[in-house]
């Protein structure tokens, strides 16, 4: 494990929530972000899907830690996500990236998946604007 | 409490997720919604606000309530956030409008307060789209 | 006519593409803007109705204004834009407001409304971000 | 020059709008589409920059374009863009691509970039939502 994937764990565990929901960091490294979740009956909402909720909040955890690669501690300004089909499945997964950055701001993509039964579906893409905290 | 409110907060009722979070429904009127949460510690960030994933969270799953009051049965197609400042406080209410619909989506604003102390700051504010299920 | 409203005016005046446009600035003061345009055939799209860019293009360059006009010469970082019918009429306006500020940043809200034969309707909405310059 | 290439030119040259600015579909097939513009005086804003309004057509429309690729005749749900610089240069390319779809609606992203003595850089990013018309 890398350094900075072992720093970047250690802010995820600093996330009460992060670990309320058992978030993963996957990958994390210059210019890109993974963020992984095994999905619990918690996370559902009454249609038996993961809670937009729970997509979202990985999506925008996951933009952080791109923008976060680059500008180092960072918040999330703003995102947007659009929901592509119900998220249905054993295991989300977030793959963030920057798409371009300045000294202070970055502007990121991530794309949400869900897998279970060795198939694994695009089911949200985001796209927000990161900002160098402090 | 109307049959309307009641209705809804059996909807709410029937979302592990929400019931995880402790999210309870205040306002469900024809082209309105209002959901509120007690802040915990397990919504917490590394620096003691709230998770970004929760105020947004509660942002999204207002919309949906919001365009689920003129469409029914409904999901957020998708949605922007931006947030204001960080949510620090005792309590997170999103207040979610219906701006313009038609037969089968709805466009809906949303804003999220924190109150603590005797005060109310606007903290996130939200754009999107809600469509009538199946 | 304000001092703020003339000063406007002669930015407004400073962009080509807004007097090809023959887009006029109408309100301009703390935390409010509003720009209209006369529809004309070149502004439209192959339907008949006023094309998707020039509404866009009303709402950004609104939502810049209102920006601005508690920032100073800003830029618009990022905006996301809503369509809730087709822009039919004689008369394009963009009402735009400051939603939240801090000191190089403004979170701004637009509404955009098609007018003619006596009737206003509300032909899109818009949330964006400004920047102060430099 | 396949007949969608043709196809997608005819609607087009059907949009007043378009011809005002000078926009040519470059690239036309199933889920992608490309439109350049070449910058002329008139779509400046009052920093000497590409106004963001024309940046935010091209990507708009763009999106339009490759969302129409795989749904027929369509239009823009909602959109949302981030500038990244200054549109400084003489041509504007937006290549858009469907990143998601089903039977009415597609999930599609477009990054703009300028181009000018030899170099080319992004200068806008968008998502959006497109809907099959009628």
């Amino acid at each position: 494990m890398t350094d900075m994937l072992e720093f970047g764990r250690s802010v995820l565990e600093a996330q009460p929530f992060s670990r309320l929901l058992g978030t993963e960091l996957v990958v994390f490294e210059q210019g890109r972000a993974e963020l992984a979740l095994a999905l619990q009956p918690e996370h559902l909402q009454q249609h038996g899907f993961a809670h937009g909720g729970v997509v979202s909040y990985l999506a925008d955890n996951a933009l952080t830690f791109a923008g976060g690669s680059v500008l180092g501690d960072s918040v999330t300004l703003e995102y947007k996500i659009n929901y592509l089909r119900p998220a249905i499945g054993q295991r989300l997964v977030a793959r963030a990236r920057v798409t371009g950055s300045g000294k202070t701001q970055a502007v990121c993509h991530c794309d949400v998946f869900v897998s279970g039964d060795g198939t694994e579906k695009m089911c949200a893409t985001a796209q927000g604007t990161i900002r160098k905290a402090g």
